[in-house]
């Protein structure tokens, strides 16, 4: 018998399966219940038809490299037409500094491998983007989690942690943020913080790595496009690695995300991505290319803003309705993702169990914190579900949660009776 | 200004740029040069047709999940198709071993992150696949490279390799190999040969990573399907990972390939995966899917062994024409390579210079050797280019090799007159 734990690196002794991952197995086998866990896109929103036209034209046999391997860096028309949306977006950019990834899930990846060393620290949100979390601690990292105000990191907190750690000799390489309408809580972070960001990375040399994906999807009811200027916008020095993705607004089946990163670390990032799958899968990248040539990306955007924003409406107005449970959250104004605490500090991973057993999952708050925090928090995607899911989903967890509360109540009452016997 | 050095991890500071995708950034800045550097598979051979037809039916909109996230292990029907291929290849897999990896790149990235620590060991041929050596460096691995003899891999000398790093104090984790139509050789390792590398490492309890990306690609006039049999097919005791794909029998535009590892290691490369990418794209999953279930993958197969021996023909003929430059090489029974020693030592790396300027490129030898060897030694991929190109570009091979000697002869007679004086 061969004995594989004396083969694994310590990298994989340390890897673990992400939370949300798992949830998806759960829920492969179980087609019944009403899934708030993962931040899936809605599949009603995709543009099919186009995607479809666009697809023949490009299987028609007269584009023979639409297949073929690709430059690592990407498809240059793509890169191009990203080049464009920096603009817009108020981050101009250079082709030297762009790259296209296998998905934001790559580009944290890389970002990773080419910045980190093992014991180096990553500084994360308190809550943090779970994806992002393994990446970093893939390569063996320390993360040191940050909390946050109403409206984003804690910044006096954030050079607390960052002095304390310098102090104890460590290294720490960069503060990983997602400014708009942040994975798991929604938030977004207000512009006055974002360039006291800014200010403060450049007072303490450190890197920031901001993760953008869903910067699109505003509420127009209570966010606007000037409430999203990327950190990158005002980063006149080469501090800011910027990551963003189509995924949200086209298709994650089409694995296609970009970095702006600073030359210098493009190059080191390109060669990582040389070793990790040697290019993007060319078909889809042209595909996303077309869209953005055709318009097709420019006349969804409005469209998944208000269908997204609808859904949230639906979330929020189920639980209003359900009032008695005492669930708490704040109304995202953007993005796919509603954070609730749950009453009483039910705990949200022992409180799953149930969840299930009543046909709903979420994703527990404790898989977004480095430090075992969040466990009456709960992350709410309300993204993939339809309305009437949504509620029937919140109503699920409203009757999981009511009955979680009576099965405490009763298990504390013979405990109190003991204690007085 | 930021001194990009001091962020950089000691992981991005080895990288360095693969010779063969340098190769590609020339090429794709000059059109008229003809290429014999990338392992490119045919476009002309590709199902254009096939593929249009399951692209449209995946996107007519009646299937919701053909463009979201899917599972980290893989789409389950292809998976499940994939174990029929692996019974037919003579070794039957089960589905907790199984996983799709975003091109097999992507698989030997994981495998290297899941089993290779800085500084240990992985031992590897001589010369061996770039893009295999740049994964085991990227981890800070050390590669020790063994030579092949004709029926592949030197034994005696991975014996003596291995007792002599063992002595040292170092780990060696596993051996890779690709005994079918190896890259960059061509060269198809014996099955005697096999047997012995797989008894071999069980005696020294190391694992062979086997990497078989060509094995389809048998040209019939010279190598038969019991001539590519896995060394994974007589693995009883889980020591062999394995790695496929669909790259060079449908199309690399699609990133689909797939690892065969232990369940434990393979939990554990799933796991990687999930922080590598999250998922392999689903829509190209299935349309390999559907281009197997059609039976078209088998359609393409003997058309491919066809196609690649032809165009093998083709590059040795255009050589035996151009004797006088006396390059030398061995008849590929498979695959996409021919590798061929240049005559009189002549320097490969040098002579590209002017193989460019003559509208010719290859990749010179010492980019697959990890002990700087290689020097006259060059990897020429007949798969991609016509026929015509193909004997167009030998022709200006050859001149730059003649131009080249004439070059060389010319810079030693001054010499000798002046050590004359």
């Amino acid at each position: 018998m061969i004995d594989y734990n004396d083969f694994l690196s310590q990298a994989a002794s340390g890897m673990q399966e992400s939370a949300i991952r798992r949830m998806g197995a759960i829920l492969a086998q179980n087609r019944d219940l009403i899934s708030f866990a993962p931040g899936y896109p809605a599949p009603e929103t995709f543009p099919w038809s186009e995607f479809s036209d666009i697809a023949r034209e490009m299987l028609s046999g007269s584009h023979p490299n639409a297949l073929q391997y690709g430059a690592t860096r990407g498809f240059r028309p793509l890169l191009e037409t990203i080049a464009a949306i920096m603009d817009h977006r108020g981050a101009p950019t250079e082709m030297n500094r762009l790259l296209i990834t296998t998905g934001s899930q790559q580009g944290l990846d890389l970002v990773a491998r080419v910045l980190l060393d093992p014991g180096d620290v990553a500084l994360v949100e308190l809550p943090a983007y779970t994806g992002a979390i393994t990446a970093f601690r893939n390569v063996r990292a320390q993360m040191e989690g940050v909390p946050q105000e109403r409206d984003g990191i804690d910044l006096a907190a954030l050079d607390d942690t960052h002095q304390r750690l310098v102090k104890s000799h460590r290294r720490v390489r960069f503060v990983y943020v997602v400014p708009n309408f942040q994975n798991p809580t929604g938030m977004l972070m207000s512009l006055r913080k974002r360039q006291q960001l800014l200010e403060w990375a450049a007072s303490r040399n450190v890197l920031i790595v901001e993760d953008d994906p869903y910067r699109e999807l505003y509420f127009e009811d209570s966010a606007s496009e000037a409430d999203v200027r990327p950190i990158k916008a005002d980063d006149r020095e080469g501090r800011v690695i910027y990551l963003s993705s189509f995924s949200k607004t086209l298709a994650p089946g089409f694995r296609v995300a970009w970095i702006d990163a600073p030359a210098p670390v493009a190059v080191k990032i390109e060669m990582a991505k040389q070793a990790a799958d040697l290019c993007t899968g060319v078909f889809d990248q042209r595909v996303v290319h077309e869209c953005i040539r055709r318009g097709i990306l420019e006349r969804q955007l409005p469209l998944l803003r208000r269908h997204y924003a609808e859904k949230r409406d639906v979330m929020v107005d189920a639980f209003r309705k359900e009032s008695d449970t005492a669930v708490s959250w704040a109304d995202p104004r953007g993005g796919f993702f509603l954070w609730a605490t749950l009453p009483h500090e039910l705990d949200a991973d022992h409180l799953l169990d149930r969840a299930v057993k009543h046909g709903v999952v979420y994703v527990a708050g404790s898989a977004f914190f480095v430090n075992d925090r969040g466990g009456s928090q709960i992350r709410l995607s309300f993204s993939a579900p339809a309305h009437e899911q949504i509620r029937e989903g919140v109503r699920r967890l409203a009757e999981a949660i009511r009955e979680e509360l009576r099965a405490r109540e009763q298990a504390d009452r013979p405990a109190r009776a003991s204690t007085g016997r």
